[in-house]
């Protein structure tokens, strides 16, 4: 029986209330040792990282630029990490991809059906095109970029008040079907983004190596206590929390770290 | 030597004088019988299709959704479709990429230094991130996202003025490294657009299965008469001119004609 991304996620939070996602941005030249002589070192480090992490994990998210830089093996190591993660835990594949609907077909056949990631993180500048091929695929979920935490994210999303319009843009959209990629720099911004779109489901990078404040994203992007509707992401602080031979048991130390500072 | 994309594109352009970009949006389920039994049947295709249309191509531009839709082995026909192209044709990867720069690093690496292509298409919507290790990349070259011609375009480079905030960005970037996708549809954006990136390479898709009319991009979307600085791209009007056993033979005259039609 297919379960959507929308039920997995409330399952998941229902049974563990963790709001924690952890992204697997494991990139290949900044693996520890241990892993370094396996066959494929990437798929090894995972494994090693979602044995240690699973307990807190409320999403998993790999982020494919850094599986397409080790080729083939790296595509092998997407597969076989999705494969691997516990089926209770929804799986987001960050590739932010936004194409025309013919070419976006082939990105959620290849997405959805062949690798199985639960949700995809999507670009929404090219339009409605990018979202209606996804919607085709029942069950699957994807969060729209509203805001960034970068220091480019003055370009577009502040300067050319993108931030405003891409909001807008997705309450055509449902809450079951369509998320928003929040950046968690200013304060100000969760607040607007929050009142802009109540009752979606937030993602929240730049935890950690971006700079952004756990307790500022707690206090201004959580939708109620009972239902907080926000995932917060840590990729670099998690996984690469070491680098020496007891990595894994950092990266758990780690995300029971984060588990429980972002609980309620 | 290494010879950058602008200087392989200029190269080309001036020894066969094409403005034309074959699009290998070659999707499996719509490959022609006679290669469907094969092993690789991208690979297999997209080698006929080369054979048949490389006199007449100024570029060819890979559509990287179509290979990750065929999973592993789609992966591997797009390297060795890299591989294949012959080496005086640049080869643009459509990607369309955009995130911050740790992410960029691992993209630039998988599409320059392993899939070998001479550009990549981007979405600048994340801003200066999305250019910073495009341009460490020695020779490498962008196609940023200035306008699109799919109805989505009305969403936010119409409607939210992208459209002009996106071509004005460009500017701080030299015209040998970053060109510019521009959407083929409607003339006076066609004006707009060259008024606003005087000089810079602009990549027209559109032409063809988009409707974009090909009169009206060489009347007001070229450059000079000397230095066009366009490539035009056609897809499936080229690749699948034919699905028939004449396949090849179809494509290599779509190909001709568009060559032909599209001259000073």
């Amino acid at each position: 029986m297919l379960r959507s991304f929308w039920q997995k996620y409330n399952q998941r939070y229902s049974t563990l209330g963790s709001r924690v996602c952890i992204g697997l941005d494991s990139q290949l030249d900044k693996l520890p040792k241990a892993v370094k002589s396996s066959k494929n070192p990437i798929l090894e480090f995972n494994r090693s990282i979602i044995d240690a992490t699973h307990s807190y994990a409320g999403a998993y998210k790999p982020n494919l630029a850094f599986y397409l830089a080790d080729g083939m093996r790296g595509l092998e190591a997407l597969a076989e990490t999705i494969a691997y993660i516990p089926d209770d835990i929804p799986v987001i594949l960050d590739c932010k991809v936004g194409d025309i609907g013919s070419t976006m077909q082939g990105y959620v056949k290849a997405f959805f059906n062949e690798l199985k990631a639960d949700a995809i993180t999507i670009n929404p500048l090219m339009g409605k095109d990018v979202v209606s091929p996804l919607l085709e695929i029942e069950g699957s979920f994807g969060f729209a970029l509203a805001l960034t935490s970068n220091p480019g994210a003055d370009d577009f999303f502040h300067n050319a008040k993108m931030k405003l319009e891409v909001p807008r843009w997705m309450q055509q959209y449902p809450v079951e079907r369509i998320g928003a990629v929040v950046g968690a720099t200013q304060v100000q911004d969760l607040k607007l983004m929050r009142e802009l779109m109540s009752g979606r489901l937030f993602l929240i990078p730049g935890i950690g190596a971006q700079g952004g404040d756990l307790r500022a994203v707690l206090d201004n992007a959580v939708h109620s206590p009972e239902d907080p509707r926000i995932l917060i992401n840590s990729s670099r602080g998690i996984i690469f929390a070491s680098v020496d031979d007891d990595f894994a048991h950092k990266a758990g130390e780690a995300a029971k770290e984060l588990f429980e500072q972002s609980r309620a």
